[in-house]
């Protein structure tokens, strides 16, 4: 119950490495993201994998609310960064000011994707209250996994309200990850879903990110 | 899931009234609103009486979650937001449009006096974040119940984690209902409470209001 507004502005940034993951349904960010995790571990680094909605015990049962039931665009945006801000408070930040690489499914992008290309909600308000609820931590890196939203969408088991939006939808949520990519273009990297085993992709990954996170690529390095 | 923004914006204020009543714990607001909706009714107006955070089943879902845990200040500020916007168009807006009078227990000016002078979140980012959730809606009038916040916090039955915060707490959150008060003094009308019993209260209001929400205040007028 503390003000964090006075204390973490004009904080340092954190020592580890936030990460974030972003892409349409059925991309297979989540595999992707286990497979890295498990390279980065095996460089000795400690690494954590979260996602959004969720990540705290308090944004479990927003998550909760968001996926379950039909709700006015504004309220889901908001759902989404109420989520978040604990979640960033509560698991991410903790974990950065350890040192730790934080790799995250879903952050930001997917609310500027989401609710402002897909569902048409104003693109720079929902950037500010991005900042709001971030208040200014952004991720160090961005990696969009692409994959065609048709292909994604056949792909996906277990479809929640989203995914039954269908391929328009999901379209379109593309076109927004992209329009954030433009805006950005030097917090991501993109990278093609199933381009690989999740293992050669791993490694294809760090061979690009690894420096920027303070971990060599070549397995030569192995601690 | 329709796309409210540009829908909603320059749409013509709807025909009803919007009351919102507003004090710290224990003024005695939900008595009033009972006792005053119950004389509108006897003037033959249709009358909804609802709550924030709450009112429609989303809302009271997110409600569940504010009132029971405790969370980073942003998370609750976001959260109330969220439920507004749902009960907003859930509830508000459309017994506005039905030509109702609608009597809210709470509203915006509740996330300024609790999240922005008491907890000490910025009072204008959570200004901006009332307008993106009310769509620029504003309530024509709010009753401010004024209590001093100790006689307030010791009548108060089950105490709730903001009640049980204490006296300090409390002057905090009255400071900022003032405060709001003194930035938009033509929408706020203020009473004290318990200056009578509910139906003395009520009658006064309506003296007091009557003509700006379109209902006679003298009672020879009944129908």
């Amino acid at each position: 119950m503390s003000k964090p507004t006075p204390k973490t502005r004009g904080r340092k940034p954190p020592r580890g490495s936030f990460v974030t993951f972003e892409g349409t349904e059925g991309a297979g960010k989540s595999t992707l993201i286990a497979a890295f995790a498990d390279l980065l571990r095996s460089r000795g680094r400690e690494t954590v994998t979260t996602r959004e909605p969720g990540g705290s015990s308090v944004a479990e049962k927003i998550r909760a609310v968001i996926l379950n039931e039909p709700m006015h665009p504004w309220t889901e945006a908001f759902l989404y960064e109420a989520a978040r801000a604990e979640h960033l408070n509560q698991t991410i930040r903790p974990a950065l000011e350890r040192g730790a690489i934080v790799l995250c499914d879903r952050f930001t992008d997917s609310t500027l994707a989401y609710q402002g290309a897909a569902r048409g909600l104003d693109w720079n308000t929902l950037r500010r209250l991005n900042d709001i609820a971030t208040d200014g931590l952004k991720p160090k890196l961005t990696v969009f996994v692409d994959i065609d939203p048709g292909r994604g969408l056949r792909d996906a088991k277990d479809p929640n309200r989203f995914e039954a939006e269908g391929v328009a939808f999901q379209t379109k949520v593309r076109k927004g990850f992209l329009r954030a990519m433009r805006e950005e273009p030097k917090r991501f990297v993109k990278v093609t879903a199933r381009s690989g085993t999740p293992e050669t992709m791993a490694a294809e990954l760090l061979g690009k990110i690894g420096r920027r996170i303070g971990v060599e690529a070549k397995t030569g390095a192995k601690r």
